[in-house]
């Protein structure tokens, strides 16, 4: 049994488990923290060697109620492939670019880390039923690791909810209730059913073991390549960038490591709320989002407590990228790499690329970009930014005209 | 350096390297098998511990002329997991089921693994651009690989090729030939552009390294479990069927394991050759293939005397199913474990499932299913196969109704 509790990041009470949400005095905004018995994990040893899957390997650092090993797992997270970049390193001039290839997680996202943590958690709890609210990588990913548990799973989506994200969902056998609305409809009508019904609820920003999933990618950046100069993070509601700020926490408190790396959290312009509320003394703002980056486009970003702190305490900042720049770093990634990320993904490089054009990298920093979800969910934004060939007669005419062309362009 | 030989499948005569691709007496039905020097391996050791990426893991065992190790790759392919599915045998009755997930290789297709062997081998003989002919998958995968390892590629692909593997490949930066025809005008097209432009053809059923890539699934299998009993795998042009076949020939050779698994080509109703020539005698049958499983859509088995074999030696059979049968299989492969499959990737769950109906299977038999691709790379056909919620109001009343509705389904 894993030492942990939970306290509310803003009044700091300790809130008693083992099911918890957010902080009874404070109340939706009070979202909790989670705190370990450092020492007794620094006696155990921080990682457990020879498993791969990240809730396994990091099991200690986690709120769970045993220690699991990859044998006791249905579905493999985490571990994921950290690529160098090699030709960004020589393009860009940066001594070290790498990226962590999120795309290959079960059902393609990030978010994968997260669910297998509320799987396992819900599992502990005899819950049977698990809930949430997404605009669609979170419910595909919840509905497929739920799968691989045998849980039963709800999601609710709003109307707009990409088709192939919705498709994962229905398919992985998860109840969908679809609501004429906006994103934050879906999570109103979501907490009060789940409360209603009883449903274990896994909704962003009201779940505090999600952000502990997450973490477990930063445990992985610091096992493959020691603490980055630079972390890039694509950031919507903030819970990401919040994960990868806590599992740097976790390894100082811990004396694994001893500083931390600079985390750039990468909005899109079009739903930059981050960005406002820094400009407005860390105070938070609401935006009318608008982006082509769906899995980051919010308008109220939910776990703000926990991500402005990266700003405030100068371990981090926030900036934004147009669309056009996320489609251009979509398509120059993919050249650079075969990684193909979705748009949300992509802010991630083309915060890279602005920083570096701008002069904020003076070239010496070793980076990491952290690549959250697979560009397959999303062919239609992807598309938007390249054009279709025209079919040509099958002659080898026709190829040369087309090499023809390439040359000269 | 790995010794060794490119010999004829059809008339045995040993063919000179580096660079090969038929039997230059028998033409392009003389398909190349590769011999390796078993003795040797063994003395060695047939595979390199520590590493896990399956080129640099298996390189002795592979057409290449050095030793790799994960350091030398630019990507990691293979090393996908094997996962058991404890619901279905439960509900099949059957002692043990499980995949091989190759859903999660790099462009999220099991060709990578024959990808990363031709990038390799292009760029120890020099070569800068690649081609191949493709419906789908073969040229995003060889765009995504070629990419990482910073090599050109030219892909030709029929006019109807699938929306999201063609923007893949476009988003990867290759150069697209959209050739008005259909799959065997595009491969004929690619055969006399190849040789008069003198590019490297990975085209399947030419290029004899693409098999030894894809035999390492077969490595894989036995590392993580064993000998299964029977391995289901998705049959089109016959090339996976005939590495999984290859790999269990290589480790037999080695006497690393005493016995072959009884290996099942599962080909779609709509696109059967190998099944009518099983019936036929063994002779070759070309078909006028349609099928909702684009990636096993095959008029002319370009790689029959290698996967033939298969059935004639007693190691293996082929059956087929329908379109209804495959996107059956896969929902209930999506539900009981989260792994989304496309459809040509489920006709290896859909393979199993009719024979365990239809008793072929006695219950006792260690089954492993491959897993070719993921479901994301073709959206509509899984949504031809469920049904799209309606939206409905965001209120708890609305979500009654739903739940209602569900329990007296």
């Amino acid at each position: 049994m894993n030492g942990y509790q939970y306290s509310c990041s803003l009044c700091g009470v300790t809130v008693k488990g083992p099911l918890a949400y957010t902080c009874p005095q404070c109340g939706d905004q009070g979202l909790l923290d989670i705190q370990y018995d450092y020492r007794k994990v620094k006696e155990l040893g921080w990682c457990m060697k020879g498993n791969f899957s990240a809730p396994a390997r990091y099991c200690r650092l986690l709120p769970l109620d045993s220690e699991y090993n990859d044998a006791d797992m249905p579905v493999s997270v985490g571990n994921a492939p950290l690529i160098r970049l090699r030709t960004w390193e020589k393009q860009f001039g940066q001594s070290s670019v790498s990226l962590l290839d999120d795309t290959r997680e079960p059902t393609a996202s990030f978010k994968d880390r997260a669910s297998v943590i509320a799987s396992l958690k819900a599992r502990e709890l005899g819950e049977s039923v698990v809930t949430c609210a997404s605009t669609g990588n979170a419910g595909s990913s919840m509905a497929g690791i739920n799968a691989a548990f045998g849980l039963s799973t709800r999601i609710f989506v709003p109307e707009k909810a990409p088709i192939a994200k919705l498709t994962q969902i229905i398919t992985f056998g998860a109840t969908v209730f679809r609501i004429r609305g906006t994103y934050d409809n879906a999570y109103d009508l979501c907490q009060v059913v789940a409360r209603k019904q009883g449903w274990y609820n896994r909704s962003t920003g009201y779940n505090p073991v999600l952000l502990e999933g997450k973490k477990t990618a930063a445990f992985e950046i610091y096992e493959k390549c020691g603490v980055p100069d630079r972390v890039y993070v694509p950031v919507g509601d903030g819970c990401i960038i919040a994960g990868i700020y806590k599992g740097f926490q976790d390894l100082v408190a811990l004396g694994v490591c001893q500083e931390f790396p600079f985390i750039v959290g990468v909005q899109a312009d079009g739903s930059a709320a981050y960005c406002r509320a820094v400009e407005n003394g860390f105070a938070m703002q609401t935006v009318k989002a608008s982006t082509i980056a769906d899995s980051i486009s919010v308008d109220l970003p939910r776990v703000f407590s926990q991500a402005i702190r990266i700003a405030q305490s100068g371990h981090g900042s926030f900036i934004s990228v147009s669309d056009s720049e996320i489609l251009n770093a979509q398509k120059q990634l993919a050249a650079c790499c075969g990684v193909f990320a979705e748009p949300a993904a992509a802010a991630a490089a083309a915060g890279f690329i602005r920083d570096k054009q701008s002069g904020v990298l003076s070239g010496r920093e070793k980076v990491v970009l952290l690549i959250t979800g697979n560009g397959l969910k999303d062919v239609q934004s992807a598309l938007s930014g390249v054009a279709l060939p025209e079919p040509i007669e099958p002659n080898p005419q026709s190829v040369d005209m087309i090499l023809t062309k390439k040359r000269q362009e």
